[in-house]
């Protein structure tokens, strides 16, 4: 059996991170950074383990990839997240001016694109990526974390 | 002689960062985060020397001030940075719902409000505080970073 390294790949790839931070606690968002078919940065949201809002997981994520590469620059790398990067992450990857930007559920209320956010102008973004699994997750957490009583 | 703790004292404050990022051929901008009259937290731009595009002078006085509170919100806080913040840093001020931003310098380029990003509804904006010494801290850098010849 060839392993396929497709979105849909790597988008499962950013999914497991979500789910260890639903096993956390945390809002479950999870995100992979990758270079051709080699995964160089894995983060999941941690912002109340950390107690800091700026701790989603494309930051640490941008923050770990910039890392590995030894420059501030992600030209020709993908960022995978499950859900629609907010207005800071997407003022994140503006300024590494990220190649491509997957995302899997689409956030219509603190999304970038509905807050007026930019991405960089050569960065390519695809959406709706394993968007139920990805919603699913989230949906799950907020049932659990709010129960109706 | 009896000190005075208004916003030009503050912003001075975030100048001395400010001149702190300078001395380290970063760009030259500072923030500090105060609550009444107590500054706790301080910080400057650092993108180059941690190789890292979030390492922004408002991100870093975001994640300390959090530390500092021991809580993730900054509510009753006041951000004083010497430049406008970017789409990244509003979004994190946006998080963190900061009860107000001061901000010396306008960036008409990639300043928050030209970029479409929005602070959080409860944030109070006061934009101009020392603008001149930010904006010509901000002038000096890049004359001698970009000289003509």
């Amino acid at each position: 059996m060839t392993t396929t390294f497709d979105d849909e790949y790597f988008m499962k790839k950013a999914l497991q991170e979500a789910e260890a931070a639903y096993e956390k606690g945390e809002v479950p968002v999870g995100a992979v950074v990758v270079i051709g078919d080699r995964i160089i940065a894995r983060a999941h949201n941690l912002t109340e383990t950390l107690t800091d809002v700026t701790a989603h997981a494309e930051m640490q994520a941008i923050t770990s990839a910039s890392g590995f590469i030894g420059g501030k620059y992600l030209k020709g790398c993908t960022l995978y997240v499950t859900l629609e990067p907010c207005q800071m992450c997407a003022g994140a990857l503006y300024w590494s001016q990220i190649s491509r930007v997957v995302f899997g559920a689409e956030d219509t209320d603190r999304g970038f694109r509905a807050m007026g956010a930019s991405l960089h102008p050569k960065t390519i973004l695809k959406k709706g990526v394993m968007a139920g699994e990805a919603a699913g997750l989230l949906q799950q957490f907020f049932r659990k974390k709010r129960p109706r009583h």
